[in-house]
């Protein structure tokens, strides 16, 4: 790990009040704080509201807006709002007040920032009328909430000073927030500021934030501690902590810290170290939490730009490489290398990369080989035929033009090899089309992949479960799925905004060739319980794969046993129409169906434990796959 | 109570198996029962699935179609499919031979009763494959799921044979429907014949199953007891529930026995006899649970055809009439009622009913009245002419045509009397009509109604919840509502199939004249919390009011205080996005917020317990009521 200083580490300094904003701005540019966080409502104004303020009366209540450019407003100052309100009070006349002063305070904090950032604060779960307020309305910006990382009132032990000791149990923090955005049904404008404390939560319970929209770390002075030099450094715990949020969520910083303490440019400067130091770049950057619909090769021609993606994998057609190096040794002993020419037929050859990875095995192992390229794709057509006459026309490669379901070679495989396997393994039907093609296959004939197995977890992914909400909005994005059932369809995205709430179990296994059950049956029904270790929300659930190419020679997306530098598949995300609230200890029950009918193949899913749910994609109204 | 033989008692006769169809209906036909529920599938046709059955095989597996004509099919038959068959086996292909088994029967059902009946027996509630199979498949009849109403595994006290003492907990048949029907999502054409059974279940277990879809009583042989004249009869408690059931959901009857014991006759006779017996006409027959949009008299003109309805009410203008007659006879002491004449002002004087009521009072009370009757319809404004200038024309009755917030009268009134309620109390805006109004009136003047409180309940209501989903669907209903958020509007309905978890609680009060607050503020928040005494789903609230018209005179929409004969109000359904499924003892917390902005009026509501949801109808969106 080097220290990356090219890494834009962004802190905003969080004041108390804010005397002169225009000189607080510029005290904090000199520290390296790119903004300051500040109460929109400036305490030389004091406010009373005696009726509706905006209707009636019209006297300042702050700062002018002249004060700072529009720019200025929107990228060097947070506007706080709601700072001491009540709006969840028992007493009509102080929750109407609060209400009152807080669209006020809104109002004028969007007329500032327009599109920037809203600042407020949480302070327990009692926080209806609070969301309904501040969270339900529409905002052209951002509103983070902050939210402590573990409950204020626990001290280090897990004991309450205020409470009996019979009554000991505290709430976590999530729970608040849990509580606000479920009533803002998820709005995506509202983002967390987490405030880290003293106190370091549980693994788990700092995981459980790893799916949740957080947009900043909030770091309040009291957690620095002295090192021997004097200079302000956070624990190792804290340290993880920041550098796996920044990891997570690319996010950036507020620093709660009094000026007069002479510090801050001490703490800013250790920030960003930490996070320079730790940065590690991610070659999957820029792909984070993208919905993409999964590919149906087997009915959509793929096109140039994609084949070319596939090919760029660094390490997937090495492994195809080696396992067909090791099956031609295994079928043709070393006395029969000159006599004996295996017959290797590459169903679905694309532009060519596993003949490839068959003719490179051919010259490692030194056996013959002759290989049969089957294609259907007539565009792919045209640069296996230019390859056949110019980079192969050494080699013993026939090229048959056709659908691998109805093709008829003059001769039997000792070895076919494909590449069908989606980020949930069947998912572009390999097995439909592996059954098809085993007919071509001798006896003994062997098939790499030999085997598949899709895997699942529960998960809750905040930002890929909006982008699917979103769908139904976007008239963009309308043209590109299969149909309006956009909750009923499984998408592949590089999850990272996502906390998985159990291990992967594995949900269906397939194999090749199929010679065990005729006819073959394809379709599957699996359910597979997981267990919550904490409150937390489901709003659907991971999926990968993994294949057995050839004895120990595997591929895998398993986050258990991924392949290093494999990049060819993302996950799958399957979502649940409803988010499910979780109780810890919750058992969650799922059930899978993969169906199959003449002209298509589906999945279909349900929850029967904690809840019931309707059985997604029934008959497969959201997502059929096309045979 | 007597009996009333033209009740049609529709009794069909369960057959184990038909040996002779058509004899079998002919025998039915003899003992009154006007079908039979017979299994589809004949025993002499055994039946083996090597293979997809419908593609690849074509020989008969039960009686032809023939035998009956479609008519017959239809009426007389009602075809049971699924008997004996595993649907949830864990051993796979067992289940797969149970999936292709019931497709082939669901086929040949759906071929023979088209849009009748199909029935089908649950058996536990390990039944999402089952759900899946035959729940999740489009019908074009109804399908009749057979539960128990008491777990045949309990007996009488409770202990079940069949487990071990310390496991001695026994799953409630109704949480078998309800894992069924929550997999099919609530469909629609799925619905109960519920099975009565020796056990009579508890008072709140029996109420839980009428805000469920049943559509048949099923009888077995077993519940009947024998009289001292050695015919079959039913306990009371049986008798109770067949009447109950047969008042909510005018219910078909399905009656297991053995024709060869020589009873059923005798059965069939008792069943009609009980329901004939116990028969009570419902005046509002023909309203139930149908859903209807709240009117917005404020802001729509009413038509002839709602006037006439509203002045029907037999007993709402007599509790009028009485209020402003003890309001003369307090204002006005004998020795000036030659003196004395009262201002009477009518706001929102519609065709006049209120008019005449005052009138009709003056004359009982004997006292002088002079009545200003505002009114801002125009065409209203035509009956009100015609009966001042004729019916009225020695009485002093002054029209003033305009909006009552508006007008400018040339006296200040001493009472004024309004019929501005709706079926939430202040949801036709009577606070801010009202408001308006109350300048008009004398310091010491009065209002008529003075004060009105609105009440909730939670409810699981099915058949107005579907027709709430149904509107999503349905382009003919499309004009007629107010947007496409359905979920977040609120109903009136008639709600005859319902369960009401909890006893209703007050929720929002007005006084009128409003003095106290100044500016009056008409919003409101209030959250109210109520508790499930039994495992249930909360699919919404039913909404009620009260009002006080004049001391203790007042008009009641409330179960507990219900008016006797009122019939201008059906109760209000305020419906949730999502059912949500309660457990016993849980707690349901609902808030709910009146709020006004300038030109709408309109209520939002959410639930924080036992779980939170969106905040439904927000900033009015699916449901404004203008001003």
């Amino acid at each position: 790990m080097a220290t990356d200083h090219k890494i834009n580490v962004s802190v905003s300094l969080y004041l108390d009040t804010a005397h002169d904003l225009v000189r607080e701005i510029e005290s904090a540019s000199k520290v390296s704080c790119s903004s300051v966080t500040v109460p929109i409502v400036h305490w030389n104004f004091s406010r009373e509201f005696v009726r509706e303020p905006l209707r009636s009366r019209h006297g300042p209540f702050t700062r002018s807006d002249l004060l700072l450019s529009s720019t200025q407003w929107l990228n060097r100052v947070i506007c706080r709002i709601g700072d001491n309100l009540h709006l969840d009070s028992p007493i009509d006349h102080i929750r109407r007040q609060a209400e009152r002063t807080i669209r006020q305070e809104m109002s004028f904090a969007e007329h500032l920032v327009q599109n920037g950032y809203l600042y407020t604060r949480l302070g327990g779960s009692n926080c209806s009328n609070f969301a309904r307020t501040v969270g339900c309305t529409m905002f052209k910006g951002t509103l983070l909430v902050e939210v402590p990382i573990s409950n204020p009132k626990l001290t280090q032990n897990g004991w309450r000073r205020d409470v009996p000791d019979e009554e000991q149990t505290v709430e976590n923090p999530w729970s608040w927030w849990n509580t606000f955005r479920s009533h803002t049904d998820y709005n995506s404008s509202i983002k967390v500021a987490l405030e880290l404390t003293a106190d370091v939560p549980t693994k788990d319970e700092i995981y459980r934030w790893l799916g949740e929209p957080v947009d900043a770390i909030v770091l309040p002075a009291n957690i620095f501690l002295t090192n021997a030099k004097n200079y302000p450094v956070l624990s190792k715990a804290h340290q993880s902590m920041l550098t796996l949020f920044y990891r997570t969520f690319c996010c950036h910083f507020i620093l709660k810290a009094n000026p007069a303490d002479g510090h801050v440019a001490h703490y800013v400067d250790y920030i960003k170290h930490i996070i320079r130091h730790n940065y590690v770049k991610d070659p999957l950057q820029g792909y984070e939490d993208l919905l993409q619909i999964p590919l149906q090769p087997l009915y959509d021609n793929l096109d140039s730009f994609t084949y070319e993606v596939f090919e760029k994998d660094p390490v997937k057609y090495i492994y195809y490489q080696r396992a067909i190096e090791q099956a031609l040794l295994d079928r043709v002993p070393e006395e029969e290398r000159e006599t004996t020419t295996t017959i290797i037929m590459v169903v679905g050859g694309g532009r060519g990369p596993l003949v490839r990875a068959a003719l490179n095995a051919s010259v490692t192992a030194e056996r013959k080989v002759k290989v049969y390229v089957i294609e259907k794709n007539p565009n792919a057509i045209v640069t296996l035929t230019a390859h056949i006459n110019e980079l192969w026309r050494d080699r013993n490669v026939e090229l048959i033009s056709t659908d691998m379901r109805e093709f008829n070679p003059p001769e039997k495989a000792d070895i076919i090899v494909s590449e069908l396997l989606g980020s949930f393994g069947d998912n572009e039907l390999s097995p439909e089309c592996l059954d098809g093609a085993q007919k071509h296959l001798k006896a003994d004939g062997i098939s790499i992949p030999c085997k598949s197995t899709s895997y699942i977890n529960p998960v809750f992914a905040s930002k890929v479960y909006n982008q699917v909400r979103m769908l139904e909005r976007s008239p963009h994005w309308k043209d590109r799925v299969l149909s309006s059932r956009h909750m009923e369809q499984a998408y592949v995205a590089y999850q990272k905004n996502a906390y998985h709430i159990d291990n992967p179990q594995a949900l269906f296994e397939f194999v090749h060739p199929n010679r065990d059950s005729d006819p073959i049956d394809n379709s599957r029904y699996k359910s597979v319980s997981f267990r919550a270790a904490l409150d937390c929300v489901l709003n659907g659930f991971t999926g990968y794969f993994d294949t057995i190419l050839y004895k120990d020679i595997m591929l895998s997306i398993h986050p258990f046993t991924h392949t290093e530098g494999l990049a060819s598949w993302f996950s799958m995300f399957i979502p649940l129409t409803d988010p499910v609230q979780l109780k810890e200890g919750d058992e969650i029950t799922v059930h899978f169906w993969r169906c199959v009918a003449s002209h298509k193949v589906w999945y279909e899913w349900s929850l029967s434990s904690p809840v019931v749910t309707h059985v997604h994609n029934v008959d497969g109204r959201g997502q059929p796959i096309w045979q």
